[in-house]
């Protein structure tokens, strides 16, 4: 059962698209509709909790506690400790994406997020993704901005032609790509390779950072190698969205001429 | 005199720091305040609109007619007719802009926008614009996004780093630039000539358009070469943003080789 749209305080007007209630959101995760997460109140109890909970495992959709003032500054319908944010994504297993990749004969071009969370960025992200071939972006259940509307139409709705693989560990997939000959990299303002001393004309998978805090030490430690970007300017660093542009073109231009 | 924030239509909400109401304009104008723009009521008379539009003139900020609709939902105090954004940028002359980067010993590296008008992908551009070593930015008093606060937060501050060019002629400021020796250089989506096999090293700017339009065919013919961002997708383009991103990073990245 759809419900209709409720008044949200303007923080949240991004993220169009809520289910409140526990009948609304059992209704949506058992008809099977894309939903990004769930949101539950942390004390929440009673008829219908159970049985989201196993819905949510089972679809494999992230449960994530809040504080109930959370929820009420969402919506302004009775919630009953329960808020699902429906999703603009498919998601799709990452080894099927492999296998996909490699039946049409193409050399695997994925980006793995490492914790961005402007939706805006993600859409950019997608966008360049596309336009210079990459098949997939990888992302984690938790710690990323919300592929909803907002970040498909940054993306010039790109998120939708892209694969999407959403992970419950960034580390397991990590795995599966090394187990499929796909190298990991990252981008590091300290790496004393540059961008451009690297090959991109293998299997690879670039891993890109939050604005602020970059990649986690675990993820930088379990990638293959490292680059920087070069940089003139006495500056910080490039945006994310435009950082990973750069990154997937040079990565495209290899390709191109190699 | 400074006024306070009004209550704003959410459509407006990025427009923060606007002067209404026709003294406190003139006394923002004779106090040398940064200004973007001046907004007039079209049939506007009386008092004080003939020095505003003097003050304009002499202090070269541009002054656009706008229907009254526009001025009251920008505003809900009293504006008589007249509103003003105030800018976070101090705009400076090219040729003086030209000169000292000569002077530095420096190889001029300038982008010139062509109506671009989300303010975030201006910001995002100035920033890739300080990372990669460009001087300055060029933009038209007409048809690009205001440089207010929120395109200084997008482009994390660079917007204060770069050098701005404001100028009333794109065309005049091609001339200016052809006489400095400056090669201007567009990117154009059939552009045989691909990013990577044009020569960025000598002195040169690039122009980048509109995201829905592109570069209006007058400011396409007055440039010296054209190139195309190769892709790889079927996709329709990059981000403004990004795209502007990827071509100073082929610059930047051809100047450190060379």
């Amino acid at each position: 059962m759809e419900r209709k749209e409720f008044k949200k305080s303007p923080l949240y007007q991004s993220k169009k698209n809520i289910i409140a209630g526990r009948n609304p959101v059992i209704e949506a995760l058992r008809a099977g509709q894309l939903i990004d997460k769930v949101l539950l109140f942390t004390n929440a109890t009673g008829e219908g909790i159970f049985e989201i909970r196993n819905l949510a495992k089972e679809k494999n959709v992230p449960v994530q506690h809040v504080p109930n003032e959370k929820l009420n500054s969402l919506t302004n319908v009775q919630h009953q400790g329960v808020v699902a944010f429906k999703s603009s994504v498919v998601y799709q297993d990452l080894q099927q994406v492999v296998d996909w990749v490699n039946e049409k004969g193409e050399t695997p071009l994925f980006v793995m997020l490492d914790g961005v969370t402007d939706v805006r960025n993600i859409g950019g992200i997608a966008r360049s993704a596309v336009c210079c071939g990459a098949q997939a972006i990888i992302i984690p259940d938790k710690g990323v901005g919300a592929l909803n509307e907002e970040a498909v139409k940054s993306s010039a709705g790109a998120l939708e032609l892209i694969q999407v693989c959403r992970v419950n560990s960034l580390l397991k997939a990590i795995d599966t790509l090394h187990l499929n000959g796909i190298k990991v990299f990252t981008s590091e303002a300290q790496a004393p390779k540059k961008l451009f001393e690297l090959s991109f004309t293998e299997p690879c998978c670039i891993i890109m950072g939050d604005e602020g805090k970059g990649i986690q030490t675990y993820m930088n430690k379990a990638a293959d190698d490292h680059f920087s970007i070069p940089m003139k300017g006495a500056f910080d660093s490039f945006n994310v969205s435009v950082a990973t542009g750069i990154i997937l073109y040079e990565a495209m231009k290899q390709r191109i001429i190699s």
